[in-house]
């Protein structure tokens, strides 16, 4: 993919798309727990056209139309979504300190230890604060008393 | 400006943006009516800072914060209008129609005859079914009668 594509697409995500990670619960998870990062670009679904050209570029996630009229790309599996962190690294803007956390957190959760997925988790609740989210609700907090305060 | 960084506003203006032209009541214009063309970029004010780096990348228009936390960097001026949609025109996607449709009517608007201000006036119509704004009062019909059917 050339420079100027990747260029378009961080513009695009700037403007109206989003890097969110999140501490979810997962009864089938070991730990209870999946921290999940995402990437999703959203438009009204007349011109959702735009989210297949760069779900073509990507050539992974999948688009949603919802009933409110808007559809969404989003991304969420890890080793994708780190590949298209990267890729936007260089050109994104307004949201370079949510992809260099995001990275970050995808760093941590390589490993199988336990040290290191406290680490993501906490690393995760920095994305209450910077994406303004009221919906969270399982921070790391939640976490049965095993989060050290700092990383 | 290098191609990423136009590409990044191309982007930015695709995902959450506005090329827009409309036509305005004017008393102190001889013919009554003005036809404006703007193009606008919006972001949250507490991350107006890209704003600000798209008016310095451009070196005019205007930023405006309102109330509603949102702000706007808008370029109206119509030489500034024409050069900025030149520059975006390679790497625009998703607003490629009013794109071209903004330069046919700036194209006509060049002119001091009668005949190229309703043209202008009957393209500017378009723009109401590319944007769907609910708030456009004043369309080719307002204008005295004088609005032949086709261009």
């Amino acid at each position: 993919m050339d420079s100027t594509t990747l260029a378009y697409i961080a513009g695009f995500l700037d403007g109206d798309g989003s890097i969110f990670f999140q501490i979810v619960r997962r009864k089938d998870y070991v730990r209870g727990f999946q921290v999940r990062g995402s990437i999703a670009f959203y438009q009204r679904t007349d011109q959702h056209r735009i989210l297949s050209f760069m779900k073509r570029q990507f050539g992974c996630g999948y688009i949603r139309h919802r009933k409110t009229g808007i559809s969404d790309y989003t991304v969420v599996e890890s080793k994708e979504v780190r590949r298209i962190l990267l890729l936007l690294r260089p050109h994104v803007r307004l949201k370079k300190r949510q992809l260099e956390l995001g990275l970050r957190i995808l760093q941590r959760l390589e490993s199988r230890k336990d040290a290191d997925f406290l680490a993501a988790c906490r690393l995760t609740d920095r994305f209450r604060r910077l994406n303004y989210s009221k919906r969270r609700t399982v921070t790391c907090a939640s976490i049965a008393g095993s989060c050290p305060r700092r990383d």
